[in-house]
């Protein structure tokens, strides 16, 4: 199921920059989280949580991360864990993310091909975003590699299109590409993209909503988002951010 | 650090497949596990632990994850598990497998290219395995298409290679494609290789063995092993079949 467009919060949690009063806590992930998602609740399209943050921590990470889900509850949440292998190994992260951790939508890594990304598509009523052009620096070194004509991300994007789903499919285009952003919606105007890297990355969200121009997108902050204030307020300076981003993305 | 070369052993669980006496208890991954290691540890140069399968079975999954690690104790372990993110966060997915979970290897998968790769490849002493060529059918899809006269697997393995690092890399080049495998050792004669697909997924030991020629490699095998029994004393069959196959993988 295709995510409502708009502001996607991303739970990138970084005990290094939350709130110090916070940060000696054993729960410090969940009470941080707790606060993000209530201050953020009346205008994210989408949460998005990076299992990498969490893994980070080992098992205490682990239970954070279940814990954020339960909080998360009824909205809207992309597990991003950028996962592929081969065929009956991408099946049992399917099964991870989508059953477990009861995930909306996922992110996943095409390098391994169509059996690497089958097992997402087959879930009924998912949403799989698979890589295409990314936000980072490195997205230079292969994605943009020219084949026949055509860059390696659009290549992706096209054959992905082709293969066989009974769940929703989109890409993962960054918000640093805004001239690609936009060629790619002339082309696939109507296809769902997660589109992270706004703020820290550089992405400009007024730019970024422009190239995206009506396609269907959410936009995802994180870093640019969850550490905007050290206070003990912190959640008063995030929702105020979180709706002037939200109206941004709406318009 | 690079393992010696010889046989694989991946821990690839499935609770489907082990034998029936195990499956009703709540640590039948550990149980299983357990015997395996023992019945392997004489012939075995490294494990494989494949992150899918034990967070397929959630919050237990993981704590049967950390136990199998302690488990492996002081033999060589590859956490397979093939990452790979924008810089910050394969930061601290290198973190948790090479901190926390205490692997001697990972793998990583290499589209989102250089700072996605680069935080595992600044671990001193470390050994990163990047896909190229993989074993499965999917392969054909990507990492086949042609850049200048190039495949890009054999692109992302020049490009790789350039890279700075701390630590040792290799690179997944599958056992399914033997004729490729014996070309690459042609062109990257000395770079350590992690080659699985022997046994269920077709490919060969004798012949990959072959085609590898004296290039450092581990082969792995998982359910071709693992799973070659179903009785109760199942760990006879997996020590036999552990020696033979050590022994073609050391001649």
């Amino acid at each position: 199921m295709i995510p409502p467009s708009g502001l996607c919060v991303g739970l990138d949690i970084d005990l290094d920059r939350i709130p110090e009063y916070l940060r000696s806590r054993t729960d410090a992930v969940e009470r941080f989280n707790e606060r993000v998602i209530a201050a953020t609740r009346h205008v994210a399209a989408c949460y998005k949580v990076n299992l990498a943050f969490y893994e980070r921590l080992g098992r205490r990470g682990i239970e954070a991360l279940y814990a954020t889900r339960e909080m998360i509850g009824d909205a809207y949440v992309i597990m991003d864990a950028k996962r592929g292998d081969i065929g009956n190994t991408s099946a049992a992260y399917a099964t991870a993310l989508f059953d477990d951790l009861r995930a909306d939508a996922v992110t996943v890594a095409p390098y391994m091909g169509r059996d690497s990304v089958e097992p997402f598509l087959a879930v009924p009523n998912s949403m799989t975003y698979v890589l295409a052009l990314t936000s980072n620096p490195g997205s230079n070194d292969f994605q943009r590699l020219t084949i026949d004509g055509e860059p390696l991300y659009q290549r992706v994007m096209r054959t992905v299109l082709s293969w066989q789903r009974q769940g929703d499919v989109g890409f993962v285009v960054g918000a640093t590409h805004a001239d690609e952003l936009a060629g790619l919606r002339s082309v696939f105007p109507d296809v769902p993209f997660l589109i992270p890297g706004i703020g820290t990355q550089g992405g400009d969200a007024a730019a970024t909503v422009a190239a995206n121009g009506n396609g269907p997108a959410v936009f995802n902050v994180s870093r640019g988002l969850l550490y905007i204030s050290t206070a003990t307020d912190f959640d008063h300076a995030i929702k105020a951010e979180a709706e002037r981003l939200a109206t941004q993305m709406r318009s």
